[in-house]
């Protein structure tokens, strides 16, 4: 049978189709997205929400020449699918692929790139700026949502939007929750809205009458009446202290009432703001049950019969921190736990429930994070910030001005360090050690195994000042090294210790960097491994020897060469992410891309030897 | 005769003062401050604004036991006057002497650092959480200006203050303006809330008899009529959609009432924020005029008859980029203009002047303003973004995200690059190079005079991409360098082309090389010096020549040693300033201390030719 979908090209023919259809295009859409994600992984849950979004967004804009923003971005498989990107589909998120994320270099239809939270407003007011500047005339749409319009940027924009000379249109796309939960004030103004059901009713009715309307003062006048209904039930005039109209709540899977109020949203002079409410994981029963659970998910077998089986998590290096950072706060009651809005992917998810006044989840809010972590430190607590790399760099002020400047004790769990594979360049972690050594009293490590994780944890607590510990996504590999304890600022010699060539590789490089030193000896050269353990203090006694001894040093390290461990140690030889954004596929052919692979690095060392 | 403030050791005696007498001891404090600044220099009109505000936390709280956090902290000078800093005040900003923002390390009335807008209410939750998981009972209350509180980060803390179990109180020091003007919607609540005359009157009125209330019943009985009132007259609960009861507007130099209010906050239950009203610049009549010029000032003369002068403008390298910059913008219609409340400071008051549709002041919201530049930039336009170097550590992440994954020409002229002196330790600039550095497709460059400046702007508008130019505070040394036109990612050789010590000198550091190879040779070395120009890329033909060559290479640079341009060479000696916060004083002192001055840097190389 053929399908709807196979007529759809572009958001021309979106536009074509009988408003009639729509729902069916919707369950098309839905089919499509989970058999996809089933097969290649990826977000599930905010992707199955937004699908009549998409298609209302197609229809009553023209995505090629008005610029649709989607803020964070992972909620877009359907307006990927709508703006000619089936075909590529199955190629989502792998290598050579389509992004995860929007990617303007994929389609003129995404107008900005996105992954990271809270950019999306500020982006569409510089592109309205520029428009009006230019005299042109296109409709510049920014998509955010709930827990993203409550990260500090998202805030910033929302507070400048009445500065703007031109027009600017929000689409608030709420569902009640981030990755894990909403927080903040914020989401509980917004509860107020969509639990105003008796308004809601009534604003139907009025939202229906108000798009039949075509006469400008009586549109004024459907205007005035709908602020004074909002007032009446409401009494939250939050959006207009922003200038901006405000529409909605609308809810988010009626496909003729979302068509409509983005229309008037469009055809108004005004900024105006669009409250829509969605279910996030809409039409497949599991991801309604548990959205959390449903965010980001690898491949997934679909049963025949019955419902698929959710992928259990995987035991890795986040869920490894969590147990170590529990152990300690059983013991010692200053132990705090602080994650953005990322509890269950930092492993924080069982602190949680064992220790809930001392675990704070402050929201899509990096900075505000940081900051009140250093005030719990400066007031005699111990915080451990959980943290992805990517994410940490949006609290890279407050780390200097807030926690190193007082020399407090906040640890930073710096998670998914490194290459993050499937997510691809706005979410690898190159950049903290080189964002991090800059600042003084900062201590990074970073483990080669679980065993020194909990080392390295302990010692963080026990000594005090600011504190980094960076591990990459997923599992800790074998090293095989010998048992040594950590002690501060000191590397371990794994093995080699007299050879030419040293390779110092930083924590989970270490499995890498044995097997490179296997690779030389097959070329004939001898080399020593090193597990460097720390970044900042290095080890510069061992250091010192190995140059005293007259040895060539490479780096190894899942991190930008550029400003990272190499140059810190000044290595002969640096390998880790080159200077140029690592896109997005399996981390072993991001490697290989990288010629970041074991067999590339042997061979980059053992040229370097045999020439010189 | 004897001073009032000669009584004054401690927040204690403050409190047992006369009501009576408040008002002379202000007159008194501000004459102080206007006499000290007069001699110092400093941030006058901020501190002259918040005498009865400091006066009021003196007396209403227990400044040594419960915590109180001033936002950016250059208004404290009365504080720090009443907290037993009296003494030291002739030092204020001095080498060695009291810092000119909050130090938690100067006096336990510093509850925390400061410095950067935007963090005092974040660390005050931090303090109140960590207070109520110890159970003591001290209050914490953040002193925030109008617009800090537009920041993001403190958005991101007014969202999160519903979550606390425990209080904290904001206290609101509006005085409708940031340094320069104030802006965004946030601006326009606050402006309503004040001009409601007629509102405050009855508000007056009804917070007299609010406060005399001691029965329990009767305070609920007050707050329910003062938030009716408040309904009925301002139709606005900004604040309340935060979940924090409203007190205000007071005027903040009606000293009796300033007094009130924060009693009535301190004996709340629940969170507060108190609104208060004040004049930057009170009482200092040239001051009240003109609060911009007189917000960080040099020193000045007090005549004996008629007003102060107000310290000319100096023309230094802001000036210099603001003068070139706008010459483009008269060719190039596309070339914007932006900064985060800082258009005196960046020298863009002339442009702002001449091209308004293309001058953008985001206020203090640098993550906004670096996302609005790409904005701006994906759509056609060119902007530039001047911002300090301090403050562009705030949207690190926005460059990365937003500005480099797509290779978008947004060119950032980052001023106050390196030592800042008499601002210290929260306000240098040293850590720009290390954290761009590491970002694919960042072009970093530094010109060591005005005439490279404008080549360099020339060429980084033509070129595209994102660029950063760095340079310092103050004015251009003339550093006699023969003219080369400026070329993509070369370096200058200045002097001593074939000398066997090269001093790779950045930007200003090109004049203090020059020294140093004088100093060198005084000692018997040849040094020639090269003119880096660029970090990124950097010159790496020259350079391997001098490495071919045999040459010992020095680095010279104005930022941070760890992670800086020295590293990025691979230089035999780094010198720069080293891994600690430096403090204030004079640039040459901070040098002196640093070992980076012209001698030390002499010394220190020939030393360690001579005794290779």
């Amino acid at each position: 049978m053929k399908s709807m979908l196979d007529n759809v090209r572009s958001p021309v023919d979106v536009k074509a189709l009988d408003a009639a259809a729509l729902p069916e295009l919707a369950e098309e859409l839905r089919r499509e997205i989970v058999a996809g994600v089933s097969k290649t992984g990826g977000h599930l849950a905010s992707s199955l929400g937004a699908v009549e979004l998409a298609i209302g967004l197609a229809r009553v804009f023209e995505p090629e020449r008005d610029r649709i923003l989607w803020d964070v971005g992972h909620q877009t498989y359907a307006w990927k699918l709508l703006t000619g990107r089936r075909d590529g589909f199955g190629t989502l998120r792998k290598f050579g692929g389509l992004s995860g994320f929007c990617c303007p270099e994929e389609s003129d239809c995404d107008a900005f790139v996105s992954g990271h939270a809270g950019s999306a407003l500020a982006a569409a007011e510089g592109m309205a700026a520029a428009r009006d500047l230019r005299g042109s005339a296109e409709h510049v749409v920014a998509v955010v949502g709930d827990a993203s319009l409550s990260n500090g940027e998202s805030l910033e924009a929302l507070n400048n939007c009445s500065q703007l000379k031109g027009k600017v249109i929000l689409v608030l796309n709420d569902n009640e929750m981030s990755i894990s939960k909403n927080v903040g004030s914020f989401a509980r103004v917004l509860g107020k809205m969509i639990s105003g059901v008796r308004y809601n009713r009534v604003k139907a009715a009025a939202e229906r009458m108000g798009h039949k309307l075509r006469l400008t003062f009586l549109r004024g006048a459907y205007h005035r009446l709908e602020s004074t209904l909002k007032s009446i039930w409401l009494g939250n005039a939050f959006f207009e202290s922003f200038g901006l109209r405000y529409i909605g709540p609308v809810d988010g899977h009626d496909m003729k009432a979302v068509e409509n109020a983005l229309a008037v949203a469009r055809d108004d002079k005004r900024s105006v703001v669009v409250h829509v409410v969605t279910v996030k994981g809409r039409g497949f029963a599991p991801a309604e049950r548990n959205p959390t659970a449903w965010h980001g998910v690898g491949p997934f077998a679909i049963p025949e019969h019955g419902s698929p089986e959710k992928p259990a998590p995987s035991h890795g290096w986040s869920e490894a921190f969590g147990e170590a950072l529990a152990a300690h706060a059983r013991s010692d009651e200053k132990v705090c736990a602080l994650t953005a809005a990322m509890c269950d992917g930092t492993g924080l998810a069982a602190f949680a429930r064992e220790f809930p006044d001392r675990f704070f989840d402050g929201g899509i809010c990096e900075e505000y994070l940081v900051t009140f972590a250093a005030g719990l430190a400066k007031a005699g607590m111990k915080p451990v910030v959980a943290i992805y790399s990517t994410f940490l760099q949006r609290a890279v002020d407050q780390v200097m001005h807030d926690v190193c400047l007082l020399n407090l004790p906040v640890v930073f769990a710096v998670d998914r360090a490194g290459c993050v594979g499937a997510d691809g360049r706005t979410h690898h972690g190159m950049f903290d050690v080189a964002m991090l050594r800059c600042l003084p009293n900062m201590t990074i490590c970073q483990p080669c195994d679980e065993d020194d994780m909990k080392e390295m944890l302990s010692l963080a607590l026990k000594k005090g000042g600011p504190w980094a510990m960076r591990y990459p996504r997923g599992k800790a590999q074998d090293a095989a090294v010998p048992r040594v304890a950590v002690e501060y600022g000191k590397a371990r010699a794994v093995s080699g210790e007299g050879a030419k060539v040293q390779l110092w590789a930083l924590g989970d490089q270490v499995a890498k960097a044995v097997k490179v030193a296997a690779a030389l000896k097959e070329r004939g050269v001898e080399a020593g491994v090193v597990d460097a353990r720390f970044v900042k203090p290095f080890d510069a006694e061992l250091l010192a020897r190995h140059r005293a001894a007259g040895a060539f040093v490479a780096s190894l390290e899942n991190g930008s060469v550029m400003g990272g461990f190499g140059e810190a140690i000044g290595a002969d030889m640096k390998f880790g992410w080159p200077d140029e954004f690592a896109g997005h596929g399996s981390a072993a052919e991001l490697e290989r891309a990288a010629r970041f692979d074991v067999d590339s690095v042997a061979q980059a060392i053992s040229g370097r030897i045999k020439g010189a």
